[in-house]
């Protein structure tokens, strides 16, 4: 079986998750080798999963010629010129979201990408491999709703992680571009079209500290799409019941919901509160077969010499967007893209 | 507007509720008078409600000619020689179920019905008569799921309740009777047939109290029935959640679920213990409309001089079916009907 | 028992409906006199229900003194100066919604409430009285979410219903004024605040006749509430699967959710389409309880020398909102009120 | 990375998704030899996969000392034997269920199991491993739902699977062997116990054929176990709307359901049949996830030297109730165990 052999950058918690799908769930890919600037990181898990080679620059791995691929999950900042750097060094190279955080960033990608046509550029909208939004997506396109009227997304983060969710406040470019950018990808997908105005609004409901930042723990943002269809959108970071994920599409002929009831399991219980189901509590254990599904994806489109879905213009553009929604929430007006 | 005026006797927590909805929810019913054999009970509604007569004995209500219908709330073992007094002092006559503790008694009741044709006799399965378990019977009717194959009910008293039923266990008859014998009625209208074989097993799960009578906390048994469908019933006294009245009816084409969440309303709820429905609490919560709806045809059918769909025979065939339930428990055997 | 004795105007399908409650459904009350400009109507009313009085002028009607209110059902444009008028002739007032058609009319019927403090006035915002409303309501005050985040609010007419919205289109103000009034009133409610600024849009996406009114078939507004809560609306015309009235409210500690499936009864039917609940049809089906209970409340109202929790200002003030949406949707621009 | 060799022996539907799964899915194992009786299935998978050995002899697969364990997907009569010859021949091996298909069969893998006890022996009882299964039992052994009163299992084949299963049915060993032989693993394994006593019913709704060989389409028990608990079974081939697998665990304090809507995945529609999940159509596709985990945890326990939950006993043992199902139903009387 041919094997497309893997360098990834970035072991934190969702890099050493997508370490792991490279090296044992997905049989068509290698872990060849690591990188991360923390050396430690490397030599555990160069020697515990027995990984061939590990790097604590970016640039060395880039030289092993060894390798097929690149795999970003280092921190945002350093998306745009890893990926330039990436395919000029001839691999192909697949990025988590967001593509940058500027918009110069993004554009910046976008060149680097059209001039190495030949090779393979993924970004990391895993929802679009999630089994329930692909089922959707083919659902919609087979007319089983009619025409698209309005697409609603809530991103909210459990409670149980508003420490960490404020700490990296100052970084995080605020809700629309860290929390809602996936939602925005999915309206963009899910409505074929492009945002043209956007009203966004929010506050500080329970924890004050993302104010700091001119941010909210809880911002939403209303948008008109250039085909005229709609889109609400609810990122927040107070959910007391778990990380919930909820996407409706309402259409002429007929409405789908995914992840309603953002459930764990297949498990009912009826007890003292009532029938209840629990929920997923972080986006690791909500998507753990899309994070699987679109990696497959990427090896692949590189077997078989095709193109992904998701292109860099989808990071540029849900940018874009995310931006325009922060800038009416920091300035309560309307803004037109 | 014509009216019927009910006379009742019995005013417990059970016979208080339909005294209200005949004084209060049926415009074409009036409340005359009242009985219990408590002095205060009865003087107390009288003045309160401002109704006409009272009365300690129930012989002296029926000497009333001013009434049109006796309404029987009293304990169970009253039923049947309260149902034949009121029909041979010619009233129209509604009896909450069952309709007697031995099978003696029921046959009397029927003598009694068969004698007095011209007179409306009404069992208080009211069940038969909740808008869901009503729209479900249409369905099949209609041939929503094809043929029946199989009914299965469950009837859980909530464990908040338990101090009541552990007093009540000597006099109830044991679980079937007392808690079965909703579903064993249902089983009978929805699989359009009779029994003609059960085991029953069951236990002492959380409440040994039950063993000093034979009974169990929680009963279950299994039925065929003449047309070869299969009846499948649950009674315990244990659910957390509530009052647990669930139905479900499987057909070649389709099945049938009647409250399988026993939700109080139409509120959701999503914190801390996940996304849960709160349920009902208790049978005069869950079953409201129903008490409402099955007054209203008694009261429909005296006007329009015409029979209920539930007659007395449905009470004793009901009751035989609980016994053969009741002695195939206690007796570890299959019993043949 | 003490009754208040009730004439109602207008006779229509709702009319009809709270005449039916008025008469048959609340023990207190008494239909004592209809009027319609219809005469046939209130022939065939007055005869078929044995109703003592029947005119077909207003007017007439006013003088009857043996009323103690008047309950007015009459078409939108005439609420405000029946309004003035029978709370002038003496009597206790109830007005179906919308207050009036524009403000000054509404201003107009406050002034009227304020002249005459010793009548009681209500407003047919009855979601407050529905029983799921009621009880979601209850457990916000009693801190079950935490401090209220945004709500949100679909008001969504079923597809079967098109024709005659599309033929009364031209006389209903438009969605936010016709269809989303009551959501407005919720989320005032819920929220304990009034709007701010609003963003609204929205299209023909399937009936362009609404169009022709500067109306869409589905509209939707953003909002921002004066104490920096959020609020999110949908008004439509287009579902496939019946009168869909869904409301959420997010809190700091929780949700709650009211008729996210807006669930006909409780049956579940499993077949081949899959598991799967049928749905209310209308708004007499969805809110059968709730008409007879705000009744209810206007009758104790009037028994009791209280005043209704809705208001004449409930009415004024959720009017300004929706004309504010309006507003925003004509002219694509953010509105501050 | 050390990887465990297996040798697949059947490549029936389900053989060959083992062979995917244990090819494709489990990175610490390896696909090395393939057998079946049909030369070109060996072939094409051989090559198509890049498989080292292909045989079409059982015999011959035991004789590759390459391998470390043998996988057995052969029809159900062959189980036994295999088993014991590659216990004897030194693998490790993993069965399908059933065990066997006579208690002397069962008893002579025992036998042979005990004989090597050096080696790791699993039957492929694979609901245990489904996460919300697996879920279930650790929330019953923390004590969330207080002491096991009564499990309910259904396992319903969907209609559009019927002539398969009537062209099997002469070899099925009827339904309670054929399916229902899961649930009564999962209720000793909920419940904790051996049953002691059965009553089983059933009949042909739908489909005439089972009949010829004393089966039903649809067929039902309920059984005591030895600690008092109590269990009810329904299995059946009509089910409209899917693969309908329902398991519930009532216990003195609280409930589980699981699967009890068998839902395909996280999508809800709302269209003009109501607001409707769709259902996983087999067995396949609700229990993908659990095969790859029990071929993962047999993997595991032979790399860390460790014995599977799944015995040889549970083989038998489930097997004994089913044939007690089974002479029940044929002999409509109650059976001891």
């Amino acid at each position: 079986m041919q094997k497309v052999k893997i360098g990834i950058v970035g072991l934190g918690r969702l890099g050493r998750k997508h370490a792991e799908n490279i090296a044992f769930r997905t049989p068509k890919a290698e872990l060849t080798a690591i990188c991360s600037i923390l050396k430690e990181e490397v030599d555990e898990v160069k020697k515990n999963w027995g990984i061939p080679h590990g790097y604590t620059s970016y640039e060395e791995m880039l030289k092993n010629k060894e390798l097929d691929a690149i795999f970003i999950a280092s921190p945002s900042g350093e998306h745009c010129h890893q990926i330039a750097e990436a395919l000029e060094a001839g691999y192909h190279v697949f990025s988590e979201k967001p593509l940058g955080v500027s918009l110069s960033e993004c554009k910046s990608a976008e060149t680097a990408v059209e001039k190495h046509q030949d090779k393979v550029f993924m970004l990391g909208f895993m929802r679009r491999y999630d089994p329930s939004y692909a089922y959707a997506k083919r659902k919609i396109e087979e007319g089983a709703i009619g025409k698209p009227i309005l697409f609603r997304g809530y991103s909210i983060d459990p409670e149980s992680a508003i420490e960490g969710a404020i700490k990296f406040a100052p970084h995080s470019g605020g809700q629309f571009l860290d929390m809602a950018i996936h939602d925005i990808d999915l309206a963009r997908w899910f409505l074929n079209s492009e945002a043209k105005s956007v009203y966004a609004i929010g506050g500080c409901y329970a924890h004050h500290e993302f104010g700091l930042y001119q941010d909210g723990d809880n911002v939403s943002a209303l948008m008109q799409f250039e085909n005229g269809t709609m889109a609400f959108f609810l990122a927040g970071r107070t959910a007391p019941h778990g990380y919930h994920i909820e996407t409706e599409i309402i259409g002429t002929k007929g409405t789908l919901r995914i992840g309603s009831i953002p459930q764990k399991n297949m498990v009912e219980i009826l007890d003292q509160y009532g029938v209840r189901k629990e929920c997923s509590q972080n986006f690791l254990e909500r998507f753990e077969q899309a994070y699987v599904d679109e990696l497959q994806e990427f090896v692949e489109c590189i077997l078989n010499n095709r193109k992904p879905e998701v292109t860099v213009y989808d990071g540029t553009k849900s940018t874009i967007i995310a931006y325009a929604a922060t800038e009416s929430f920091k300035e309560n007006r309307l803004v037109l893209l």
